[in-house]
């Protein structure tokens, strides 16, 4: 998973800044690595760095540089190792000008791709996907940069929402299913693209409206143009998994609020799935506590904060040593046991993967003198790889594809295990099922995809 | 405000990666510098660094260190300015033996024992109070490490909780009044005393007790051994500060949870200052998280998860730009548009100390479309300095020193603003009156201080 | 300039440390980055840095590679600007597998093939002419790599000395004209390609013989295989400047020592341009010493090592504040006053390009109390820009250009100035006119060029 | 051994870039780490870094700063081990005010004094003999800087030469022997003190005259005062090694040319120790390259650079792997193979410490084609360690204390091996016996010394 961010201001006014500040909204969605490009007298210019945003760019530098519009990304790994050379954006000097590309999805045809473009005489410099955008357009040098580019996008499968600069021009792209959020947005004469809203947020921007599936927005200094990529797909495919898990709570994408979703996802998971006997309701920190809060709400039993998760976990790299093994979940996440001891609780995740942190957690509260754990996951198993742009595990290490119910509620060690069902899910995210994937719960995907690690 | 953090093996075996996990734990309690000491073939060895534990330490090279007793130090600058120099353990080879010390709390007579040993020949190093510690011990040359560290200790007046390694024993001292919390905690052949019960949890060691007010605990490898300093004061001052806002919710300090203690607090206030009108309460993440969900239990006002907390906010340094200054608060909270538009919201924080960042955060909800916003705060006003280790600033710079209830309600720009009284904020901590500090709030101190920046 | 190396052990031992040692006998060729590549599993792997050898690579990591042949750059900047992209080897996974290029030269139509290359689809990374060498063969996609190579260099015009990795070959071609030197090696059962025999020292290899002007040299596990570029120049142009200045003095380059030809250019001088009064002979070190001695020796006067160069130059960048223009040339040369005083002097050095050192030290050397100075220069007048490889600045720039023999003598303060004549260089060097390149001195370059700034 | 500088504007002028450039042309006397310090506003502040001068100082930071007095130390590890607290100026803020101290020598007593300060208090910081002075001072309250340093300095026994710097003051101190260089200079209103004359040359300012023995020279803006430490010994200690080995060729030292001693040293060798088969005369470089000149010059044998020294050597670390033990000494030196090659060489060194150089390139002389190798030493055998801060082993590691003659010649596997005696040594300095140290070949200490590593 990406997140991209855009900014054009039709002034002239320096935009660098904002685009660090897009990105550090965004930095859930990419801890990696960290870029910014933008373009200066006909030559694309980039600064990347490895990890999060204010580790791997110099804000200082930033707000010295005076460039109008730019563009950035953050990066956590799908396709292509985790390499500095993949870090994004995608940047060069083609035979007609400057181009640098921020990508978020995963291409489905990039191998073949690749090695049509190999074969005409492309020198990929990365093992990223995105890479084959810049050489579908550099092998259409007759064309000029835009509609190169649109050509290029035609060609393309799978998940893409691009932030391009060319020239003199900013460009916001999504493929015709929808698959990642691309928004637009507005501040005096400053017109911003984001992964998500809060982006726009950070930087008082009003958000404006959603990059239709398809549809190619072209900014420039006249002002926005609407273009369309020729492909009309059968049926949508919103990613589900970004309301369940992946975006911000504050975010609306695709006109639904997050927040919303999640707690509705809650809700629906006290009415499908109650527990009579609980005193509490406590959320996984963080991605659990919404849908917990709608959980108790919905049950009207207390909600408690009752999980602590370490504010510096995810930014700071712990080495599995033998001792780090040893002390396993606790460095993340501390059931507090004032609240747990003797008590009926119930806990509430969004999602199951590999299963490991469920089942040390569990214990963990067990261990804090809980009477009983009732686990209860707000989404449907997840039992399907991922292919577009959300790094999930083969179907081998998901935990839901490898047991059924009662073999995962042992191996978890709850006392019981309920989940949501997939009619639940779309009615809690409120958009139609046909605009909306749910192909690592159902196995329902945009063509068949086999485990993409097999591929590399 | 530090954490301190050590470790005593009696078999021998390594602890330095556990001191190294239990001040990752400690890290909200200072994020200025990290450091750590053991001592090996009679000398004592430290590394430090500035920032956050896992830059200033390499916990690859702490796990490869066989040292049998540690102790660790995150610092957040008090007296003694922000430089590497000032980063502890402080530590020195002197005439008896190796010794090094980790100090939180603040010496409120530390500058007239400086001039005294200068006089004597004393060279300090750093600029900070623990290092009187250090020359005290060392201008008793003829004294054994431990009847010199007594000796020094009967000479210091505020707080002090410290972590002191001598030749081949751990000792752990808290100051006769009990200002800082220290506790202490066993796993296997392993003791522990660390500045708050979770970062026991996170090394899987059991708490013990609390270290008492006045107790000197000696830790070597015959077993446990309890002095106290002679010294009687006429009442006890557990600081009522680290409930409130300080310390981290799962942690239980002096027998009472913190946690416990934040919801109570919030109970109190909405039967204190309630608020009919309220569609929803939030809290102002984090510190008025729970004084929030405990208001919403006690007035039955929905709680809404209503301002989203950057999450990476405080480990990233975000420069000062004029654009981040027009940006202000938005950088650190989000106030979600969805969940205040055209509602009455009740608001709860912990505390109000300079005021700004209330003010911003009012006005951004306003903004965001909430018809009213009713502020809360979960403690009485701030409105005297803390000479004991918390870094609030003089009392011209406190909002509630400066004005009264309503010129401050207007300030913050809130429908109206309400605070608790002291009276509550004792009764919700649960422990007697005699027995805790005040002063930030009463301006009943210990003895007569003033303004310490006066005093460098 | 820069230098190259490369190393193929055909029983498969190790050879990375090999080439870092090799590059660190090279570094006199170049300063500004230093890398190195080797395949691996079928990928080509790179490690490049800024600066010199022991900063720009770690040797630690390099002697854990067991890779069993590799090559290796050292960069001093000509064509392409300064800049981390620049660094050598250039590496590329192409449709046929891995390639890694290390260059020394320069390509006089580099600029067209760009262009051309460019509207069939390349994308340039570098502004660097080696990368055309890599596009040329990428757009042969259905030649094995060896033939594309093969068929890349014929399209090349100007100087080239290469080390190239192809996927388990390690390949050395030289120019057709032979401008710059290029050696073979051979140890047990590893063979060498280097720039200077002096590399090979250092390795403990034995010089087996030049690689021919137009020969590519094929090592792979079955041997040792000579091929030749299909194209016969009408005269050879080994550099002779490699031998006046560039070369370190104890390489042997095509046939001809380095030393002997320094200390034979000097002892010519001496014969050509006599100086009677003079009581000491001293050299302008490091570049002019060999000379010096020379001259000394034919002209029987006393040789002294009386300009001290400070040995940190040249790694160290010393920033050209205020005060250290007004330092100058001191703060590199420092002429020992002990033995100038009240003498006259010969001071005689390789050659003079822009004439600033000269002047400054011919005016320490006189405030140093020098009774005359007499500057000899061992060789003739550098009048051209070299597009050969070698850095030198435009006619506009270059003293013996700008002014003649007489202006020259006032402008440096000497109080006599002589150059040796061209018959004497070639002479000295000891290879036919028909194989040497002079063009610096005399202009008769290989095909008429420009000043390569103006292409830019 | 190391090297000191320090510089004084009486109108105010910055002098920082002055010793960062002085301390540039003393980095041959210490390579380990450097340092300075200077006085602001009543407090001393330092820059200090490990390696050489251009790494551990930024010399855009020392521009930058206007404080018109300072000192400065490179450093190479004697007494202390090689860490960074041990880099010097030390400095402290004590009850009297700042000082900093830089120091060249070794004390002999600072064993006993060190006990004796930390009984009455005192905590080292560091292992460095330095701290001693300091310490001194800080128990000397009740007087003034200087009076405290004059009393530090009348309890020192051993080796001294001091930049000192006190509030508003620069102090030139050396100790009562002489044992290392100190001289002054002048520059305009600029007065400097350094342990070299080579970098008064650098900073363009004219050698004064020399501290004498037991000199203390107090510099502040009313001029220059001349103290005297009040202790007259039996006779002088300038160490001869200076001149032999260890201070640059065009420094002037206690009015001696060291370029002139060197050339003696070599002329005097040549008629103790003539060679008649020799076709050639090379010196070791650098250290041996004057002597083999003046060699050169009286036995009228051809003078070659044979022996080239590879210039990066010294500021590059390589790491000693199995490699590059293997390829030896060449990685520094490389025997010349076209100039050996079937001739009689002389080759001249200046001493011999642990012979595993000269075992190591006689070797490789042999392997390159000489006919035979005779070795020329132009100093005495070197038979005791030096007590007064040059870095020389242990009696049992010294090569010539441990052999004869004869044995010696066979392991160095020379044809004939011949040293200079002591008489000569003395006159070719031409200084007076009765002031010169020669302790290392003669063991005429000052006093009684043991092997220093075993005291620690
Ligand atoms: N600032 C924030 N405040 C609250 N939630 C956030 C914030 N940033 C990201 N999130 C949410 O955090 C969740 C991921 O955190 P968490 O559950 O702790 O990690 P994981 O499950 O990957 O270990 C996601 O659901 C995301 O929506
Ligand atoms: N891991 C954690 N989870 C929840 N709360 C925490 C955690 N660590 C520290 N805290 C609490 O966070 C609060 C401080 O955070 P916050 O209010 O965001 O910062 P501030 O008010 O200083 O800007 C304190 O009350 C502390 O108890
Ligand atoms: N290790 C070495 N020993 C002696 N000379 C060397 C060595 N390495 C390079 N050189 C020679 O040094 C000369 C360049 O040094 P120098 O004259 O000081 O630099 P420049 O003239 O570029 O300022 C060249 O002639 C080169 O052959
Ligand atoms: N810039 C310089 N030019 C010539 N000689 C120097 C210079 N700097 C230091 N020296 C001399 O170099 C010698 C030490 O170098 P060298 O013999 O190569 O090292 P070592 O013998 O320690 O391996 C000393 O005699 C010193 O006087
Ligand atoms: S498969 Fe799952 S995670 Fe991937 S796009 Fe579809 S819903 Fe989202
Ligand atoms: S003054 Fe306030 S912050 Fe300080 S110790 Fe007392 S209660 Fe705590
Ligand atoms: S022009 Fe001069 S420097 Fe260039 S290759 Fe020819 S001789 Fe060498
Ligand atoms: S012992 Fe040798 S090196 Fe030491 S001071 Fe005396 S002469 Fe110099
Ligand atoms: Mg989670
Ligand atoms: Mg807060
Ligand atoms: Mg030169
Ligand atoms: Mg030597």
């Amino acid at each position: 998973m990406c997140g991209v961010f855009g900014a054009f201001s039709a002034s002239g006014r320096p935009v660098l800044e904002d685009v660090y500040l897009g990105l550090y909204a965004l930095q859930h969605r990419g801890q990696e690595s960290a870029g910014v490009s933008w373009i200066d007298h006909g030559n694309v210019h980039s600064l990347k760095g490895m990890g999060l945003v204010h580790n791997a760019l110099d804000q200082g530098t930033l707000s010295s540089i005076p460039a109008s519009s730019a563009i950035g990304h953050v990066r956590y790994s799908t396709f292509g190792g985790s390499l500095f050379q993949n870090a994004q954006p995608l940047a060069a000097n083609y035979a007609r000008g400057p181009v640098a590309i921020a990508h978020n999805g995963n291409l489905t045809n990039a191998d073949g791709l690749m090695h049509y473009l190999e074969n005409r005489g492309a020198i990929f410099q990365s093992t990223c996907d995105t890479e084959t955008i810049l050489h579908l357009m550099a092998h259409q040098a007759h064309k000029n940069p835009l509609d190169a580019l649109m050509d290029a996008l035609r060609r393309l499968e799978g998940a893409y929402s691009l932030a391009v600069l060319l020239e003199d021009r900013l460009v916001a792209a999504r493929d015709p299913w929808g698959f990642r959020p691309l928004v637009l947005g507005v501040r005096d004469d400053v017109t911003y693209v984001a992964s998500e809203s809060c982006a726009l947020d950070i930087v008082g921007a009003k958000l404006l409206r959603d990059v239709e599936p398809g549809e190619v927005v072209v900014i420039d200094a006249k002002g926005t143009l609407s273009l369309r990529i020729p492909m009309t797909p059968r049926k949508g495919f919103h990613c589900s998994f970004e309301y369940v898990y992946f975006a911000r709570p504050d975010s609306v994408l695709d006109g639904r609020s997050v927040y919303q979703a999640r707690k509705e996802l809650g809700r629906r998971l006290a009415l499908r799935c109650p527990c009579s006997e609980a005193e509490l309701v406590a959320g996984m920190p963080d991605s659990g506590t919404l849908a917990a809060l709608g959980y108790a709400e919905a049950s009207a039993c207390p909600f408690e904060i009752a999980v602590v998760r370490n504010r510096y976990v995810g930014r700071t790299f712990i080495q599995p040593t033998q001792r780090v093994r040893e002390i396993g979940v606790r460095i993340k996440l501390n059931p507090n046991g004032e609240i747990f001891r003797d008590r009926d609780a119930v806990v509430v995740d969004d999602s199951i993967v590999r299963g490991t942190t469920a089942s040390r957690v569990v214990s963990l509260i067990r261990d804090a003198g809980a009477r009983s754990v009732h686990l209860r996951i707000a989404s449907p198993p997840v039992r399907f790889p991922c292919y577009y742009g959300i790094d999930t595990p083969c179907s081998e290490e998901l935990a839901a594809a490898r047991m059924d119910l009662e073999a995962l509620r042992r191996e978890v060690g709850a006392d019981s295990l309920a989940y949501l069902d997939e009619t639940d899910l779309v009615e809690s995210i409120g958009l139609p099922e046909e605009k909306l994937c749910t192909a690592c719960f159902s196995g329902r995907y945009l063509e068949g995809g086999t485990c993409h690690d097999l591929e590399l």
